[in-house]
């Protein structure tokens, strides 16, 4: 075969769905010498990244860490350890994640019960209401950030049905973390995953997860054992606890970015850092006003740090897409199903949530719409 | 809670188990601005990362990428995707890798025969052929280079008695892989699955997979849907091939690191990588002899990249494992199992192949043991 060259990386303003830009030190972290998964000093940095994980997540769950996955094998985490074969599950739908997470407890061999709502719009409180009354389901997941449409749930008063009714609540906070408020504690979310790559500003690689004790025990006490060996909590609680067993080899340089990520994150501190994401999003949505642009999603519900922009009638929304790429260097992303060619992703998640980086896309937007 | 500090990684000889030491160009790779898991630029370092793979596992099989996990991850994705409930597999056991197999296949539903020989040996083919008499197994696992006791397993002889028995052949070369011979197609192999972190030496996170055409298409003519949603080959080949369809975010940086260690090992050459492993085992094995010390794995089926050291009477296994960490920065790993505190393993992988670490290795030794 013939040599490659080596890779150099082109510069881009990643404003789409994530990953979203890493601050230069988080960057130059993962260039740091590796150390080996048992080394005493990884150890320690091991408990300073779950310290700063409860913080951020707001929970003080011991069992909170970064699954060694991208973020959807943190949604297969949650799932795989706390349904068994048979047991009956109420999953939210609005968007591609909503069915990625009833596909993903389908393989774990639940029985769904699907409360759906509009892609776009968030999940009402009420529907999960009227599906929890003639069923006593093992767990209620509902996804807090709907990447895929840009709508924020709501999620007290589901967590507090889901509880009414015996089950465990499960969060995905994949695009919600670090971007506006997520409190585990307060909302008593017994099971949740996030990714990196979005408002934690870190690259893909990793999943936090948090598990209650609730959710814990319910692993704990399965009839049959955990489908996935690589995700069982039972094992990982072995390396990730006081233990310290081997069970994979921890994706070293991955944490010592996430570590980096997270002391920037709480160096911020959590609550100026949502007021950020919305400043810049306001910011956004004033000046597509002026171009003759708005937003999608659910108005009253719509997120901060991705924002699901409506493609004017007669504009090729790939077109401009790729014109934003190849002439500007600047990333947003496509939607997906029932929303792909009528919407674009504008993620300002993160490092990526910036006035100018919202000012140059309003102007590359003008320029390439001829408004 | 309280802030923490930015982290500094020491520096150590990494002379364990895995991670192996990482060059410093693939170290800096990681720290490349990201790009989007769809954008073009990445899509062609991914063309580029499958043909490289490809090389260095001696294949053409077209279903060749890494797995966004660690080994481990490699493994559950060859078994979650080959085997259904029922399925009878044959599971070659020499080791805690081998264990690990049988685990992952039961976890999956298989009945499992085991074919076992004692830790430190090797498998001999005549126990497999015994073993596939009286029976038409969906499988036959085989961990090429057992990482925890340094034995190497020939291969094309048990492959062929795979073949024969109409099973699909499945190869762990986690350790194996760049370090010695892997020839997938002369082997006839079906599945293999390796890590990123050994003679890669790439950082921990990602496991490079193959599949042949014959294994894709018990993947692709199941009666049941794949467990895992996030291994799932027919959803991650509509990402890694010809669609580039979203499936989960990629693992950018590490992608980059990966694309800069497949560069290294390709330029070196995979035959004057492996003369190198070996003649750096010879020096370690020579210098060892002259300390009294010896290998502990099988004559004639010694690994050259993880080489088993007998701990000699009457010294504390633990206490030169943490000298050797503490006062000289060189990180060997420890024994597993009934080899626990009775070897100390210690690796000669890729990067940490290298004369000097081996004579460093054997002067902090000599120190220690006061030989």
């Amino acid at each position: 075969m013939q040599g490659h060259q080596v890779f150099h990386a082109p510069h881009r303003l990643l404003m789409g769905p994530g990953p979203s830009d890493a601050a230069p030190s988080v960057l130059k972290a993962m260039s740091m010498p590796l150390l080996g998964h048992l080394d005493p000093a990884f150890i320690q940095m091991m408990e300073e990244i779950k310290e700063m994980l409860r913080a951020v997540f707001r929970t003080r769950n011991p069992m909170t860490f970064p699954v060694s996955g991208t973020g959807s094998a943190g949604m297969e985490f949650c799932m795989v350890n706390l349904v068994e074969p048979g047991d009956e599950v109420v999953i939210c739908i609005n968007g591609v994640f909503g069915m990625r997470m009833a596909e993903v407890a389908e393989r774990c061999g639940a029985r769904v019960i699907k409360v759906e709502a509009p892609w776009g719009e968030i999940i009402p409180a009420e529907k999960v209401a009227l599906a929890l009354k003639d069923t006593k389901p093992k767990l209620v997941g509902l996804v807090h950030a709907e990447t895929s449409t840009g709508a924020l749930t709501p999620v007290e008063e589901i967590s507090r049905l889901a509880h009414e009714a015996g089950a465990l609540m499960l969060l995905d906070t994949v695009t919600s973390l670090a971007g506006c408020e997520v409190s585990l504690d307060n909302w008593k979310i017994d099971a949740v995953y996030s990714g990196t790559q979005k408002c934690l500003s870190c690259p893909p690689g990793l999943a936090p997860v948090s598990l209650s004790q609730r959710a814990l025990e319910a692993a704990q006490s399965r009839k049959q054992k955990v489908q996935s060996w690589y995700l069982d909590v039972n094992l990982l609680n072995g390396y990730w606890g006081s233990e310290r067993v081997y069970h994979h080899t921890a994706p070293i340089s991955m944490n010592y970015a996430l570590h980096e990520a997270l002391r920037l994150v709480l160096e911020e501190g959590l609550e100026a850092r949502w007021r950020r994401h919305q400043a810049n999003h306001q910011r956004l949505v004033d000046g597509l006003k002026d171009l003759g642009l708005s937003i999608a999603s659910q108005a009253g519900h719509q997120l901060w740090q991705l924002n699901a922009v409506s493609v004017p009638d007669g504009v090729e929304e790939a077109t401009v897409r790729q014109t934003l790429l190849n002439e500007y260097d600047i990333e947003v992303g496509a939607g997906l199903g029932p929303l792909k060619g009528k919407i674009w992703r504008v993620g300002l998640m993160g490092e990526s949530s910036r006035p100018e980086y919202v000012d140059k896309l309003l102007l590359a937007l003008k320029n390439i719409l001829g408004r």
